[in-house]
């Protein structure tokens, strides 16, 4: 018996479910986004406020949010920014700054779907940054929420540890910078933009996971590319989760008549526009060679079965015929042709040799090789 | 032979069709609405009246509907929900109320798809409640009427035994809370937020039960696992039937132009119609999720038998030659070459040994293993 | 060899055209609605007319149309009820009554698909009972015409032998019931409203096939349960290629701002609408399921060969060595160690008996059981 | 080796490319309606005029487009069909009747989309008559154009062979034909209703073809069966390609507020587009049926796979036995019981039979037959 | 052992991820529309100007931007068409030219969807020009910008080592043609005309590795098909993605009522677009014929298997009872009926071809050749 009982063996077994992120799917099903006191409290918390027009620029660091409601009556317009979400925290900041109660659940609740509101003379948009772990090969969101008001614009983030709006801070600090020079909703759509910007990197380290699959796949098609496919069409459904709403998120910003945004800033939402609707369209183009790799995989397993089937054919068809002469000149007659004959045994093994030749010759003719 | 006749697998035979729910189908598709008398009457009939407003609260419990009629005529607004159908109270009731003969048809049908109705005045949701049983491992409905007039609430309960709105009785109690302080349509919507924030659990416990199927699918695919993915897909129909109409439902009340409605209230409704569209896109993900399992179920059925067809051709391929050099010296002739040697014998096992080896050595090259 | 030659297996195999429903396909195929002649006169003619308002009703049974036509002038609403088509009879009707042609060759057609015209004060609506045939376990249809006029209503049905609105005749005679009470819309709504209810009879009885198939499939995957889905999914043709225009039809009626509809018999043929909506979706439901019920018959067959390859494989594997063993001592060499020996033979059976013993330890240990 | 080398097989290796209809690929695939020079000038036109009102008619037979020019001012209308297309025809007549370049381009072109258009007072229609070849089994397509000014139809066909409105030229002979006492969109009416009625005669051969194609793949599920399948669903590309588009062309005529329609006529359009609808229905029923036929083709060839394999497993384990029986009686030991016994030997023979009974009792137990 | 270990086998492991296109996945997946800085400076620019009114034109070729800008106060129609992208020419010349910086960003963005803006007064227009590479069977893209103003036309490529425009250079020199003659917006409907009548000429080439590659499958189904199959399907994943957006634009063109397009140009945007939609759905039947491709293979590879099935059975099952036959003679007891006989071997022997003849013959009947 040739089965080698390695004890890596036993180990796989035991490992399949985390090789097939069973895990991953709980996360992905059990979604509630009514259940409010899931969230757990930040422990940290950092607050930046720019205070800015095209003139100058304030800028100032806070560890707690009541420092920052003051800038509510500033003449410049306020960008301040909460990495970390407390209840506490965003009650204080919504009642001061007139934000619906329903927006400010909105902004404490958990696995929301991509949303765009505007109550009471304020816009409020809800998306997710999403970041590619590239330890665990998963897509991680982090939930932000934007508030737009007639001269602030407050942002949430859930995750205190990365941030998301690096390359809007530098801008801010050059006087001609067209944030600097713009109104309040340009801002947003810087942030919308860098969002959008980043799904596209996100896609793009998926997009290597799935060749690099794709390569494994044509190799050799084995439990852990099945396993692979598996988690990667996950993660497709995580993706898509995410880019689809914010397409009409987008729309609804542009089609809105709201006199929070400026007439000049229209067409730079259109601009985001076009890029999410492009990611949409990646998002398919991704779907489509997930299929046909899943076709692959199960074409090229069927195709090496095949290959098993052909060698099984032929050494059984080939060894049977001389396991028949054996079997004929080993029957114990008394008269048996040849037997005494001085070539007979290798009569007999000629024959053995030749009956399989003239069946290879067959088998080459009907295209089996 | 190896095969054993346990009795257990003959009463597998016996409960296959109830492993695999075919019952569950009878249920799935014989659903007929236009038949109102099939629905059976209710043995009790529980009563329950609020009559509320931002002031106090006459909270009465009766064990028949005659007694709540009165209220009709009360200044407050006054919500009677009625746990337990019974066709001549649903008359009566209706009648009292003024409420259109249809819709009394639709209070009292069976196997209704979700609908919202406006007729004479009279606001009218049908849709269900939907429990999830851990015994069965099944999605329940009870169908839920709920009737909204210029200050009046009746809510009709299929089932007696159990009630869905018990968080919004306790809010009743105090007098702060919104549904206290608002129109009779807040009370509407509490209710209808209540039914959807409902479907995130079941649809959590049925997330439950795909995660552990996945694992199971993972580890062994055998006849279990394929009934329990056809379960479950059973279930992922009733789902989507239950939350599809639900977002029509929603959205038809925030178009309407009802005077019932309070400007107020519409947010709040858009809420629900946002709770009810990730409902209805999470149930998407479940099916992807599902479509993905049963993919992973059949490629690991055809790993399996890859596996097997693997074993079988190298145990083939291996012992074949043995027995054809077997066969050879065992042939009867006087001739046969070393026969008479001292380590024939010896020399013809070895060959039998080494053929296998030097065919196992060219099967692990070509990557067989 | 053990295969029987049984006679009833070569009748199967003539059979299996008639058991896939081959024939049936033709019907599904060969619809032509352009060819009017190819409709057949019916041999019979069953002619029913009520004369009817609030306060009386007349009710005649002719057997030619002719005698209907003075029902024209009556005050009095008429519904003329023909069972049997003959072109004679229908021109004469149409003519009378001042039918467009157009509609007049629609009610003469064959295979027509569901619709709804208004021409000239006149609306026409075509549409289909459906009955299932428990015998052949086929859908069957009757194209029957409604034709409203202001204070008329004309039915014709196909087939004289089966009448499809016994349950109106019996409502006309009760001078309070609805259709009595109300104008001829109403009797046109209760004719529709009769027809699409009679769709969930139907797909009730298709479910139960579904369901007994089920059982079937899950417990034996046969020839024959292939020949039964087969079968199933060409009824869900029929089935949806009638129930899918009727929406629209009944959709139609809704719109159409005719004169000839009461603003009261609005809301009844909006119930209609909810029905064939769900009818609808309920055959999606079937449709959903018929694909499970198809996956899962795939499905068992694939476990079914794998049980097989098991099988085989252990087989062979634990029957290799002992050939072999067999083999080596049968060679016909000098000096065959232990050939001498006492307890050689039994040596040699138990090294045979020993061998497969360990394998199957070891694909226990696999977990290939 | 029971293997037959029969010349026929070699050859059906050779004629497999045409068996699967890998031209009709060819012919699907490379379509180019931008390259206007492709079209091959006509050898043979044939010129018929009518220029008819509901007094008289003049029929006129004619071989060149030249004569046919003058009837532009004829006051009656008049109806000029082309069959067959130059070039140069076709630039002077529609130079002469005032049709737009574009539409002389369209006329001329080849593999054209149907479309509609309506340029400077003229109305142009681009479809296809369809035929279905019953000698190559496909479907063909003949291009025809149709013009209709105010007082003028002129038809391009691109077949001087075969004509296609032979049933509107013999009621064109008849005075009160509907045909001749109306205006010329009615004789436009007349074109497309006989084309779109061609299309149920050519979907009915297709259905023919599909019902033969199941009875075999019934019987026979085959490399044959495979092909057809195959070719089957490239005509049904065809069918679909050419129908789709008339429901929008038939649709167009219906919305557009054209002068050159009198309102007369808009409700034979709207039948026109009744039965375009419905063949269309149609043709996604036979692409179900398609669907269902394939399915059914891979179910067949497992289901033979499988009773392949059971006959294999059965006679494997049967002979097995019997083989080590007789291997373990056939080793060269000194001492081997009941060798010497009086019937040894037919205990043995015996012990061959029962075990392989007693295996096939267990079989048939197991439901393995 | 009859399998060769043949180098070209190796080699075939280590090209088989070349083989199935994996690299091209990459360029599919891995598309970031936002990323500016990856643009590639060009090393050459060519730039050519045709300044042009129906008397006469004048045409210059320079080397670099600067000089063209002088034709914007030129009388005539201007159309500056500059192969290759240099970031600060584009911005020079869309300074000059007033055009707006987002669609300078536009026209150097990288793997951009096709989209059409206007923008204070200015027409943009950007899609792909496709080529078919014939070495790599690939279809590759060049995106070209096309910018329209009041009396001048931009248009940008790509690469400046091919260039799309040649048939519209050709026809500026002609001074009646319509280009000449007409508005500049009548040479951006030139340009489009041309690209998109360029994706037939691609289409038709990816036909031909179609029918080719259908061809291939037929006679034999092994890894080279499947990773053509595969690479296919990637080529049309690049072809929907650029004509999919296109069918937009040019219907977003139509619908514009920029002041910039003169109504007698519509009907070409008209003929343009039904072009477009007929490249689309034949895209759509390339699909489907992929997909039935894909279909014939996995058929195909199953049918070959069944028949290595067949073979195998019916050596086994023919050959098994011969072993058992030798079997049984070859026991070693002292008495074995015949094994004195003068014919005993002979009559073995022809039990041992008697007993498959029978079998062979079981078979035929069964239809299993």
């Amino acid at each position: 018996m040739n089965v080698k009982l390695r004890p890596e063996k036993y180990l796989k077994y035991l490992y399949l479910p985390n090789l097939f992120g069973t895990t991953r799917t709980k996360e992905i099903l059990s979604v509630n986004p009514t259940l409010v006191p899931e969230r757990r409290e930040a422990t940290e918390i950092f607050v930046s406020v720019y205070d800015y027009n095209g003139d100058n620029v304030e800028e100032s660091h806070l560890n707690n949010v009541s420092d920052a409601l003051r800038y509510r009556d500033s003449k410049k317009i306020s960008w301040i920014n909460i990495d970390g979400l407390r209840k506490a925290d965003v009650e204080l900041v919504c009642t001061h700054f007139g934000i619906h109660p329903l927006i400010m659940e909105d902004i404490l609740s958990v696995d929301q779907r991509p949303k765009m509101d505007e109550v009471e003379g304020i816009m409020y948009c809800l998306l997710n940054m999403l970041y590619f772990n590239n330890t665990k090969k998963t897509v991680e969101t982090e939930q932000i929420s934007i508030v737009l008001g007639p001269d602030f614009v407050i942002s949430f983030q859930e995750d205190a540890s990365r941030d998301a709006f690096d390359s809007i801070r530098s801008k801010m600090k050059i006087a001609k910078s067209q944030v600097r020079q713009r109104t309040a909703d340009y801002l947003m759509y810087g942030m919308l933009d860098l969002i959008v910007d980043n799904y596209f990197i996100v896609m793009e380290s998926l997009g290597e996971q799935i060749e690099g699959l794709e390569e494994e796949v044509v190799r050799k098609s084995n439990t852990r590319s099945l396993a692979r496919i598996n988690q990667l069409r996950k993660e497709m459904i995580i993706l898509k989760r995410n880019i689809a709403p914010v397409r009409d998120l987008v729309g609804g910003i542009i089609r809105s008549e709201s006199e929070l945004l400026d007439d000049r800033t229209t067409k730079y939402f259109k601009d985001v526009y076009d890029h999410i609707v492009q990611a949409f369209d990646l998002s398919e183009n991704y779907r489509d060679v997930m299929m046909s790799m899943q076709d692959l995989y199960v074409s090229n397993v069927n195709l090496r079965l095949n290959e098993v089937m052909k060698v099984m054919t032929i050494v059984t068809c080939l060894l049977a015929p001389a396991t028949v002469i054996g079997g004929i000149f080993g029957m114990n007659f008394d008269i048996i042709p040849y037997a005494h004959h001085q070539w007979g045994f290798y009569f007999a093994v000629a024959g053995m040799l030749l009956v399989p030749l003239v069946m290879l010759y067959i088998f080459k003719r009907r295209g089996w090789f």
